[in-house]
């Protein structure tokens, strides 16, 4: 009998929505969100955040840039004359930070530390802006690599695992291993389809592996180090992909374990550079990659417009 | 009877040094290093890079870039009139990479993803550019929170361990969870030790923790979730201190990790932006903070001009 499936189970209900769960918070005299260069002392975060509605992560921080400017045109958002967009977060060069409206662009770097990182101090940030985070939703927009499937198709994670295929991120906490289960949630991941398909985006369902190396831990064969063949490789990419995995990034799992501990509504959307089934160096052209790489932008950037009622 | 510490144990012999231990390497006809955005085909690498000796490693870019010009200076390097140094992976926004004769000066982000991403990189790029491994030496210079420290101490790593204090990185790889030791070099150490007085730093040797989460995984109180008292968090941390751990950070594990793999020498320098045995909140004047972090970076251009013979 195959063993039980804990990622095809209807996620829990999810606990009252709140983006922190921390009594020390309320007793700060002051918060310095020191990646970020934001603290309370000397910005006004409810005057700066309260109206965010739409939280857009990516780990390059130019394509999150562009990413900013392209919803300004998606939004028909109106720049004040003789300005521009800035990094606020320009204080710190760990991340970007963009708002266009309701829209935040923010990149988390590369892996789940950088990303958990900034979860927290984002949603630190939301929580002192007095955001409602019952009306708040998370997207990370990142870059995988698929398995079996055609490069360019944009993957919406139905469920994160990591590269043991346990569908919990691992934190250890003051000496014990404390388990977060990464549910994301069914209905937000069946709208995004919808939309998907009215952009003209290829796109599919499927489980995301996340791994913490990018090399040995996806089996690749081109890293420095390599103490398998390709004959591992291969039998473990397609055991993998048998289980439902349809990709393999390096952040999933911890945003979904973090939004699902705070109740917001969360989805993750990569695009796949290449087929690990059939390789592991990418030598598709640069401007096709570019390409691919704006899918989940534009399927989140159609879903916000629908959101708020944009239409051309 | 106090359990034995692997940590104190004398390294084991390194294996005869080589940047890479991977048989598929030598059969590509292309190695495209997609995330510092060199290739074998267009750049010519052992042109590029052939006389590096010295590798520094740090998180932030912009620390990383100014480290490069701070060793022009140190080096009394001859720049081209009309010329400046440039970002060598301009083309990808991942990581910055300077060079300055034969120092290399390399951003790798937050965390041990993000860091061994760039690792396997930077070893297949030196050996592409058939540099001596056994000539070859690397050092992270990074900021961390200290235990017990004076803010502004350098630690100098002895031994790397995890955040349940194994001495060890574990790489979860094709199903199994593969641990590669963080041994560091001794003698290399006490060398740092003594150049760090002469340039008067106030250094101590130390072991050194590497957490995956800067938060909970660092015992903080001022992260989005805490789920341990106050009292918890300062046993935690008085526990580690007494256990020899000086300071605390996120990368030093899989730095010294993958160095040992390969035989290449290598220290960790982290300068303590604060005392944990204190608090949390980072409230230190950022000039201050500025000379601080820039105590590692004094120390590592003072060994280089050393072994270099260059003197004022």
């Amino acid at each position: 009998m195959e063993q039980e499936d804990f990622t095809e189970m209807e996620p829990p209900p999810s606990p009252k929505p709140s983006f922190v769960r921390n009594v020390n918070l309320a007793a700060m005299d002051e918060d310095y969100l020191y990646h970020l260069a934001l603290d309370t002392k000397h910005n006004d975060l409810k005057d700066m955040f309260r109206d965010v509605k739409f939280v857009c992560f990516g780990g390059s921080p130019g394509r999150m840039k562009a990413f900013a400017f392209y919803m300004v045109k998606q939004l028909k958002y109106k720049i004040t004359a003789g300005q521009t967009l800035e990094d606020i977060s320009k204080g710190s060069d760990r991340y970007v930070l963009y708002k266009v409206g309701p829209v935040l662009s923010v990149s988390h770097g590369m892996g789940i530390p950088s990303l958990s990182i900034l979860m927290h101090e984002i949603l630190k940030l939301l929580n002192h802006a007095g955001c409602d985070p019952g009306e708040v939703m998370f997207f990370r927009l990142g870059t995988s690599g698929g398995l079996g499937l055609e490069p360019g198709t944009v993957v919406i994670s139905e469920a994160a695992v990591d590269g043991l295929l346990r569908p919990y991120m691992e934190v250890a906490t003051l000496g014990m291993v404390i388990q977060h289960p990464a549910f994301l949630c069914p209905e937000l991941n069946k709208e995004l389809l919808e939309v998907s398909k009215s952009v003209g985006c290829q796109s599919v369902l499927g489980k995301t592996m996340c791994t913490y190396d990018f090399y040995e831990g996806q089996a690749r064969l081109d890293g420095a180090f390599c103490e398998y063949t390709e004959e591992d490789k291969r039998n473990f990419l397609k055991r993998a992909h048998a289980r439902g995995i349809a990709n393999i990034e390096m952040e999933s799992l911890c945003f979904a374990a973090m939004c699902h501990r705070t109740g917001v509504k969360s989805a993750v959307l990569c695009v796949t550079l290449l087929d690990r089934l059939q390789g592991d160096q990418i030598s598709t052209p640069h401007d096709v990659m570019e390409e691919w790489q704006c899918r989940p932008q534009r399927i989140i950037a159609e879903f916000i417009r629908k959101k708020l009622g944009i239409t051309d």
